[in-house]
Order: C-alpha cells, then structure tokens, then sequence
C-alpha cells in the first residue's frame, strides 16, 4: 500500500531512500523554530487541523475553495484541513484576548494542507513557523517580528550573504496608488487589482505588465520609477532605525517589488530570500490589524503582524549551503553482555543508567561479543560498559580508546559529560496549582 | 466563529477559560514522551495524518469506517484522518526495513482521529505516544517495551502506588480456547468471539457473560478459575524476570482480564491502569508479529509490537495526583527602558543576550518605569537590567533583590546560571554528509 501523492513519510537517519525525508532533521527545525521563538518571549499554542470551511472563506474569498482539503462530515458540516494557520489564531485570540496582557507574543508550528491540482514533486501539506503579535499598532512591533525572523534563520547558521529580508509596505503602495486615481476610494476593486499586478511584476513579461497597468491608469515607467527609489516611509524607516541598533541592519532592505499577494495585510510586509535567487521565498508575512475584527464578527478589534517561514525552502537551502547537520540517536553508552549470567545486573545497570538520564543501548538477546561491539560502532555510542566479576563495570571510550573499572555507581558520572548540554530557553516549571 | 466540537484549543498558561486547553502542558507532556524514548535508544519517525481509507480497513476490517474520519477526495480518492499509527507504522517499515538494522525501535507522536457518534465533551482527536519494536520474536523485547512504558509515567512523577501494567498474553488465551474446543483452527470466527467476551468481562453483567460463553462452549466459572489462577506462560514468565532485574517488578502483575479488542494481536498484550481504577486505560499495546505481512500484501515478515499512550487520560491523572506543574515563559531577564535616548544601547543588549540562548522581554514601545517593572513581575522574569550611563547595566535579582552594576559583556554571565539545566537525551549531531 502507497502513501497518498503529496503527502512525507519521515525516517530515522540515515535515510533509507531518496523519496523520504528525515524525522531527525524535522525536529532539528522545529527545535530551532521553538529555541528562537521561546528567547523573543513568544509562547506556543496550536488549534485544530479541522476547521469549518467558512473560517477560510470569511478570510480569502471563496475562491480559497479551490485549493482546499474540504469535504463534508457525518454531521453535515462544511470542513476543512487548515490551509494556513492565521485565522485559526484570530478565532483563538477574539475568544479569549482579555486573559492575556498585551501585547500578546504567540508561535506555533502547524502542519498545513492545500489540494492544488497535481504536479509532480509538488507537496500537498507542509509544515511552518507562524509567529504574531497582537495589541500593538508601533512600527517596534514589526521590528521586532522581523528580528526573530532574523534570528531564527541565523540560528541554523545562516549569515547575511545568504539570505535577505526584503522590507515593503502596503502603506506606501496605497499611497502611490491613490496619487495615481485621485479621490480613489480604499479597497476597491481596482486596488486590489494593482497589488496583484505588482506581485506579479517579477515573473511577468514587461509588456503584460505595462498593458495591464494601463487598464488601472498607470504606466509601468512610474511603477519602476517607485520601486527604484525605494524611499522608505516613515514607519519603514522607525523598522530600519530599530534593526540598526540590534546590529540586523545587514539582513533587511527596502524593496517595493514585494506586496504580498493575500488581501487581507495592510501596513509593512516583507518577504525572506536566499541572496543567490535560488529558491522560493524562505518566509513573509506583515500586518493584518482588520483580520481579528473580521473574524470575531467586529466583536474584537485588535492590531496584528505575523510571518509563516515554511520547513520547505528552508530545508532545500540548508542543505544547498551545507549547513544541515547529519543526526544519530546519541547513544551514550552500549552495554556489552558477553556472558548471560550477567544479563541481571546488566539490566539493572542499564536501567540505572537511563534513570539518570543517558541514552543506553544494547543486545535483547544473546549476541556474540564483536557483534555486540560492532553494533555499538554502527550506532556511534560515545561509550562501551561491560559488567564484570564483583559488580565492577569496565567502561571504554569508544573515541579515545581509554578504558576505566569502576564501581556500578560510578558509570552515570564517568560518561556524564558526553551530553549534557545547556538547554536553550525552556519553559520553566511551577509548583501545580493543581496540587491537593 | 466556532471551532468544531470534539477538537481541542490550545492555549499558553495561564488558562483562560475551563474550556480550553493548556499549550505549555502539552508541550510538557511531548517532552517527557520524547526524553523516554531517547533514553530507550528510540528513533523518531512519522508519517501523514491522512492516509488511504484501505490502509485502515486492511488492518481493522470494513467495520472501522463507521468511527473515521473518511471522505473523497477531489481525486477520486477514498481516504481518511489516521485512527491509529499503526497502519502507517507497518507500511512505512515495509517500505524501508532492510535499510535498518533490526530491531527496529521506532517511536512517534501522532495526533489522531476519530469521528464517533457524539457525546457531549467527547473528543475526536488525541495525540499518541507510539513506540515500536520490529524484528524481535524474543520476549525481551516485550520488556524492554513494557519498561519504556513504565519509565515514561515514572518520569511524571507516577509510582508503583498510582499505576499498574497489566499484562496478559493471547497465546494463554489460544490454549485455553483449543483447550475448551478440540480441534478448533486458529483465527476462527469463534474464538474471535470468545475474545470479544473475555475483553467485556469487566463491563458487562455476569448472567450475559455465562450465556454468550454457553454458546461458544464454556462455562464462566472455568475463566473466572483460569483468570484467578493467573497462572504465567512461559514468555510471560520471563518478562516478569526481565523487569524483576531492572527493580520494576512493582509496577506489573499478571491479569488475563486483559485481552486488547483489537482482531491482530499475537501474543502478550498489556495496558496500564491507575491503582485506583479511577480513569479508562492509561495505555495499552502488545504483540502483532502478522500485521506487517498483511500490510504488504506478503511482502515483508517482520514480528512486531508497540503500546500506545495517549495524551487525555494521562493529562487527567496528572492533575488528580498533583503532578502537573504550571509553566510561564521562562523569562531570564526584563531590560527596563526607562529613558528613550537609551532604547538603542537596550535593543543591543536585548539582541547580545536573545543570541547568547537567554530569553529576553522588554516594553516594545514607551512604558512608565512601575508599569515596566510590573510586568516584569507578571511575566516572572528572573531578573530585570537597565542600561545606565557609560553603557553598564544594572541587574537585579528579583528573587533575591541582589543588586549588581555591570558591563554589558558581563550580563549574560550574571544571569547565565538560571535556566541552564543539562539536556536529556537530545539527538546528536555529526557533520553534515550534504556539506559541499
């Protein structure tokens, strides 16, 4: 039986095929996405994988319907598989917005699904970093986005020569196009139509371009003009000011050519890029300040930013720049059992062991020693223990060939160092309120 | 808008509404499930949420439809929301077993779903904690699993004296059944039946019980004798001696009440109660060396058994023991901006402090100096720093009160010490083989 077309399986490393993907390298990503997430003071939540289609509609349009996993329930209800994650968290945050100060600093990392009309390789769900604030209308709010989306992609060791954030506004673009169509009402049909003409700019001939624009009352030569100066508005320049000071300023710049294509933002938005032009885009996202509004049935008002960074793109680039990392299971130590009366007190050291912490590996059943040892190599263990007469314990570093006899008690410390690493930005534990 | 009944939001703490649920607590509990699996020598793995609707009816029969999510898609195809890892585990392993050296010990931490009959508060998805072995017919391996299980709720804080596994095994069954029915063929509709009647022992009035085990040849009073004797196969017998050695011969006790519903499994099976009986199973799992065999249509032999723990019961006990602690942001440090002139030093630091791993809030716009300190306060912040005049830095211990005036450098190290904790377990890395 086959995996539906579009659809990953993930595998341990190393990977057996080059039709699967790596289950270590996706938590690899998703430990950094959660590491960078948690130093910027941004708290994870998550919603269902289902939800009614009118959420998605209320949102894009019914034209949205097209590229969705839809279908009908038992109970009769329109449903969907959650294309992206933003109005699931507007739901959530119109529910319950006045238990939380503001401004409210919210990630998550869905899995999202879109049925697009089939093309070879093309995937039908992925998985992304969503990241957003709500309850601040400041230009620091969208600083502040941008340098956790920064930093996110510098954790996985990318630098400034490999990636660009590149900065825009809806803002200025609104402004330019009421210039051009004096007295032009905002959010009209027209408008809409230029922003997709403008987020088309760089896949479309010149010539279609100019055509189109000439339709809405524009020339392309001052659409050009625009975007060459690049003059940044004044919310943009507070956003480049701030970037500035925390040293970012390398990895953003002004560039009008992005829009976004999705109605719904309304201030700054900007997109991530490789700086080679290679891959897709790495991430966007913006401002969305009338999404709530819309959502909770103009019960709750609240101004609003976010980025989507998809697993992706973000994988095809790390490993085009070598930077993906190749991953074991950590095997601490492979206790050895070479003779079966010891089997009993080699359980117990195990268990002693991984009571305390280590990663321990071993032969369920009766294998013969260099098999045993063999298997211990296949799987990197940093350390070998073989219990010996009078409970002692032989212990040898695999890396260095350094052997030491010590005392069951001593084998957890004497390896103890192998894996002990900081850990980054935790949640920290609380007494229980729940506690009787 | 609504989300649809049965599914579950997920919220950061503190909770804001009895109707939701808690992000932190979720994330808590994955974590734990992880760490035990690592420690185990478990790999990762996982694969769609949506699958084939055949791959499910294949294992479980015709009848499972009734509780899927299933739908066509607008390919034509027959497909549905995963009920159960399983499926996806076997085929996946049918897949890519020769790449692996066996056994095989896979772990995964699948939501799932199932579209039941509505009651009220009843919920249609879970997560799972899924751990596997493949390629091991030696009961080792079922106590190396059953110890897995065991350390997983020990590591929330359960002992002997809130849970217990009980452990049975259908090959005492299957004698017991050929015992009462000479010459009766294994895999009969018979002594599935027998099987079902001996799974509701518990929940069902005696009287019903003798008659429909009348009609299949036996008496109650010769299975209550058989389940009071309790007397332990073989492979039972040396599981038992297998977790006696590792010091968790306190947390099993041989019960044949235990059957497992399910149609495919093979040999012993087991679930985990708590010792008050207070809550339905906290896990359950056990043999089913055909299932692979059967996915891949022959293919592929491989014995095999897993358990699964899910994430409601568990959560419920926790919170009737008291052991679910409460969680914040793990803020390190609040930078006070007290003076504007100074937001660009204080953005540096913020900056400097986020990329040394620390987690770091601040007010993104102008705040009064009680009003930042306060929210410091809310936020539970370890310490708060102000930048001061040549560039030093104030840090305060808000535990302590401790006062210290510091260079910027020397920030990190003051408050390094707080939510450094050693890592459990975590994946390794090695260079990477895509490095160019």
């Amino acid at each position: 039986m086959e995996r539906l077309p579009g659809f990953r399986d993930f595998y341990p490393e190393p990977i057996p095929h080059k039709d699967v993907w790596s289950a270590d390298a996706r938590q690899y990503i998703f430990g950094k996405w959660r590491e960078a997430a948690r130093r910027y003071g941004f708290r994870e939540y998550d919603g269902p994988p289902l939800e009614s289609l009118e959420l998605f509609t209320t949102k894009s349009g019914a034209e949205i319907v097209g590229q969705l996993y839809n279908f009908t329930d038992k109970g009769d209800r329109a449903i969907a598989l959650r294309p992206e994650m933003t109005p699931t968290l507007a739901r959530m945050v119109a529910a319950h917005e006045r238990a939380y100060k503001k401004p409210i600093k919210w990630f998550a990392l869905p899995q999202l699904f879109r049925y697009e009309r089939q093309q070879k390789g093309r995937l039908r769900e992925h998985f992304q970093f969503n990241a957003d604030i709500f309850g601040e209308r400041d230009a620091a709010a969208d600083a502040e986005l941008i340098a956790l989306l920064i930093d996110t992609l510098r954790s996985f060791g990318l630098t400034a020569e490999d990636f660009v954030i590149r900065l825009s506004s809806r803002n200025a673009w609104q402004e330019f196009y009421e210039r051009g169509v004096p007295g032009a009402e905002r959010g009209t049909e027209g408008e809409y139509q230029f922003y997709q003409v403008i987020d088309k700019l760089e896949r479309t001939p010149p010539e279609e371009t100019e055509k189109k624009l000439a339709v809405l009352g524009f020339s392309l030569d001052i659409v050009n003009r625009f975007i060459e100066a690049g003059e940044p508005t004044v919310e943009l320049k507070a956003m480049l000011d701030n970037l500035d000071a925390r040293g970012l300023g390398d990895f953003v710049k002004v560039d009008y050519r992005v829009i976004r294509g999705l109605a719904y933002y309304t201030g700054p938005v900007f997109e991530a890029f490789d700086r080679k032009g290679e891959f897709r885009a790495i991430a966007g996202g913006g401002r969305y300040d009338n999404l709530v509004k819309l959502i909770s049935g103009g019960k709750v008002n609240l101004p609003a930013l976010g980025f989507g960074l998809g697993d992706v793109v973000l994988l095809e680039l790390l490993i085009a720049r070598g930077l993906l990392p190749q991953f074991d299971g950590g095997v601490d130590v492979f206790v050895l059992i070479e003779d079966e009366t010891r089997r009993p007190d080699s359980l117990k050291l195990i268990q002693d062991l991984r009571s305390a912490g280590r990663v321990v590996e071993y032969s369920l059943t009766t294998a013969k020693p260099d098999k045993q040892f063999k298997r211990a190599q296949e799987l990197k263990a940093a350390h070998t223990a073989r219990v010996e007469a009078g409970s002692m314990v032989r212990v040898r570093n695999l890396s260095t060939g350094a052997e030491r006899t010590v005392t069951a008690a001593e084998v957890g410390e004497l390896i103890g160092l192998t894996n002990v690493l900081p850990h980054p930005g935790p949640l920290r534990e609380q007494p229980s309120r729940f506690k009787p």
